[in-house]
């Protein structure tokens, strides 16, 4: 699985780079700044780990035996969203690195401090705005390029800007409940958890490859229902792990969700379960700036909230809950098969990508 | 003309309110938040005057004799395109007003206020920028609409995302211009013309209406370019009213360019030929906070500025470049008859249109 991934990536990298430059040409009579930030684009683009991109041509071989042509012009789509999105997303979060780089908002607020201008914070995050857009745009071009391959252009173009339109109002819901607007229930976590994470990242894409592989409305449901799952197993565990997880293995600080005191399904169900005097001193655990300067908490603070965790099973209950989603998507994974969806190896992958949602470590 | 623009308004209106209303439905499982925006957007988009939307039946028309109907979700997506840019405008300028309500983000800003949010402003900005990204989306699945019904839908997405693309990076030098960032001369300034205001708001949708009536590329060539120079003389006007027009008539301020310090035509050239002393004189009078607290600058200001605009004949050598421009496109209006794109009563329309740009008075 490893190595199509790292295939698929090579490949979506290049032609990334390729509309990137395209679309420098195309927008260079303008003036200098078009070109340069297709440049950060293309970059910021090919730094992640581009697993929405290669579920487009997993998909597409599920069914045709074969990644199809069309599957890399719209896994590169995929990417372009993505990479609206963490632009907008590091304004919201006033997040200054990604991807081992400076954000982009942030990039443009420092070059504009460097050419004097007095108000550079609020310049940064506009052109970021700005830029995020740009990166829609091309998504959309690629979405154009991979229908004149394929044929399907029409509804391609709906799934997408329908899927887009669900992520996006998810958003609003994320950052209204992390800037302390409404009090979402552990149900309403997870319908983000849902909507956001796991149609965005693995429905939209699987059910886009199914598509231009001529896959019916069936079968692709049965895809968008296993990734809607995938999705709710993934950031529940992206919870535990920064919870539970150790820094070292993680490469990122333990303990930024109390830090932040975000609203994971973890801390719904720790709250709703403790005693009123648990729940005062979880309330400040959680939030109210327990930071460490880093972004994590003290050991101290994560050791205290591991305990209650254990102690009141809220662990082992929301284990549980995964073990009977992991089964669900066992029985999505059966009716894959019944639909003819299950070319090998790429229904192997789909099996180990199961897995890896379950145990990853990092 | 006016009943033409008036009838496509209404028609474009219903189009926009039932895409909306659609939208809303998908998206409601979420959330509440989601719906709700569908309708802040619907009302917020059917509130412009919707010229960009009723050029694509406009020219649709010019072409085959009659407004085509995939014409109206393409220029519904103009509008919703035009209510994203405008909505992240309004984050970048920091406007709380708009079509005489409350701005996207600044509505947020204060229901997030009242409901205890203590960073209600970034909160609101947060929103408004997810609330613009949707919009784009919704844009998208109109063209989609609009490829399904005229079958061209691999060149509506790919000419919209490259015009948007064009637009969205002029943008950047716009917002980078006026936040202090870079010294634009005047080309660099007469550039942004032809590509924010003329490709986008007149070449996309003249461009994407002859689209769906088959029009091929020269004649599209010609409306592209035609498009441009009608953009560079509108905006020219706008300046001009800016700082010569009257209040009563404009319905804004008087002198908010000069309050701001904006780059304009007018500006540059007024500095251009100004001696020493009187760009000491200009520099003191524009920007630099001279603002009257309600968006203008005290009369007396205006008048200076006014009295040293005729005396350094910046007015009338403006006036003679726009009679320049407007020959020109009396040229390409006659280029166009000769690609058979002038059919009646769109001709006349688009004629009136030139005349409209020229004279307007507010």
């Amino acid at each position: 699985m490893k190595d199509f991934f790292a295939r698929q990536k090579e490949e979506l990298a290049a032609c990334i780079g390729e509309a990137c430059a395209r679309e420098a040409e195309a927008v260079s009579m303008v003036g200098a700044m078009g070109p340069e930030l297709m440049d950060r684009l293309a970059d910021f683009s090919c730094r992640g780990k581009m697993i929405r991109g290669s579920l487009v041509a997993l998909a597409s071989a599920l069914l045709s035996g074969r990644v199809l042509p069309a599957a890399l012009p719209l896994g590169a789509a995929m990417e372009l969203f993505q990479s609206a999105l963490l632009v907008h997303d590091d304004i919201m979060d006033r997040d200054n690195t990604r991807r081992g780089i400076p954000t982009i908002h942030y990039r443009y607020e420092t070059e504009a401090e460097a050419g004097g201008v007095s108000d550079s914070g609020h310049l940064g995050e506009s052109l970021g705005i700005c830029a995020g857009d740009v990166a829609i745009f091309l998504g959309f071009s690629l979405v154009g390029e991979a229908g004149a391959m394929s044929g399907h252009t029409e509804k391609l173009v709906r799934l997408c800007s329908r899927e887009m339109n669900i992520v996006g109002t998810a958003q609003m819901l994320d950052v209204a409940w992390s800037g302390g607007w409404g009090s979402p229930s552990a149900d309403d976590v997870i319908r983000l958890y849902r909507y956001k994470t796991g149609r965005y990242t693995f429905s939209l894409p699987l059910s886009a490859g199914a598509l231009i592989a001529g896959g019916g409305a069936e079968v692709r449901t049965t895809l968008e229902e296993l990734g809607e799952l995938i999705g709710i197993i993934f950031q529940i565990r992206d919870d535990e792990l920064g919870l539970f997880g150790e820094e070292s293995e993680l490469g990122k600080p333990v303990g930024s969700d109390i830090a932040e005191g975000k609203r994971t399904l973890y801390y719904l169900t720790l709250r709703a379960r403790a005693s009123e005097r648990e729940r005062e001193r979880i309330d400040q655990l959680f939030g109210h700036g327990n930071g460490n300067g880093d972004g994590g908490v003290e050991p101290e603070v994560v050791a205290e909230v591991r305990e209650l965790a254990e102690r009141l099973v809220v662990r082992k209950s929301v284990d549980t809950m995964i073990y009977g989603l992991a089964e669900k998507c066992g029985l999505l994974l059966e009716r894959l098969k019944s639909e003819g969806a299950d070319a090998e190896p790429w229904f192997g992958y789909l099996n180990q990508l199961l897995d890896y949602v379950q145990t990853r470590r990092n």
